[in-house]
């Protein structure tokens, strides 16, 4: 991983794990459960966006390599099942 | 929240957070960014289950309790506003 | 399902498969595969919406007449293992 | 796209227009809205899967030429903005 996108992810990470302590209060605290259901939602996207910027670091960075390498093939089936369990 | 919903909607978010932290580790020691990408694949769907947890018991509650006095739509609307988001 | 609600379904299924008809001509004339995607996804959105739809309709009246009559626990059930296969 | 993928794609496609018939019969014929939202699920997933073949044809192509023309970077910032959307 280049370090730009380390240090984004790891930011993003950070909020994403304060937004899961925020939603453990909110139900340790009996809030509403609609209101706990949008900061779910909202840690969800946060975390697509996280794999969204690791798997484009991948390919700009791994995938990139190998294709120059002229291994490219190996790496795009990896990438494929990486990304079904996101759809 | 009945009280076995928010035992187990704070047993699951416990495990997500320790996904999370999970997560901040691989990428502090550089682990392959696949490997990553299926960690934050399992923590988004560890937060779906959830959100369905919490959605199933606001329908089994709140929006009964609010149908059981005539005022379900108001709920109803919400619900769909929530759920928007996962979509 | 509310005849207001099935005719909205059935307007946007025809638009859905417009969008269809649209994308099988597009990989017919070997348009560029990134328009392809976006069109893709925009078909996939566009069924969500169908889904919420469908969904918020069978709420307002079949969900809301089994809690009426006391029997609304099953078709929570069954509501969930839906919103289930779209997460 | 390789003829391969073009072929796979448009049979593909031509099943989801037929799902999308099918689930268009089931709304005329007030079919249960919870049988429909089955079928809405499973016309999204196929286009999942399509628009993830499509991805994949477009990386081991038009990427990978690109890459080896040195010109990877344009071309990975249009995949990531594609990918957004079925996020």
């Amino acid at each position: 991983m280049l370090p730009k996108v380390k240090e984004d992810t790891l930011a993003r990470l950070a909020k994403v794990a304060g937004q899961i302590r925020g939603i453990q209060k909110m139900v340790e605290e009996d809030k509403y459960c609609i209101d706990v259901l949008h900061q779910v939602a909202a840690a969800r996207a946060a975390l697509d966006k996280i794999g969204l910027a690791v798997l484009k670091g991948h390919v700009a960075t791994c995938v990139t390599s190998a294709v120059n390498q002229g291994q490219g093939q190996e790496y795009i089936d990896e990438l494929e099942k990486a990304l079904a369990k996101f759809l």
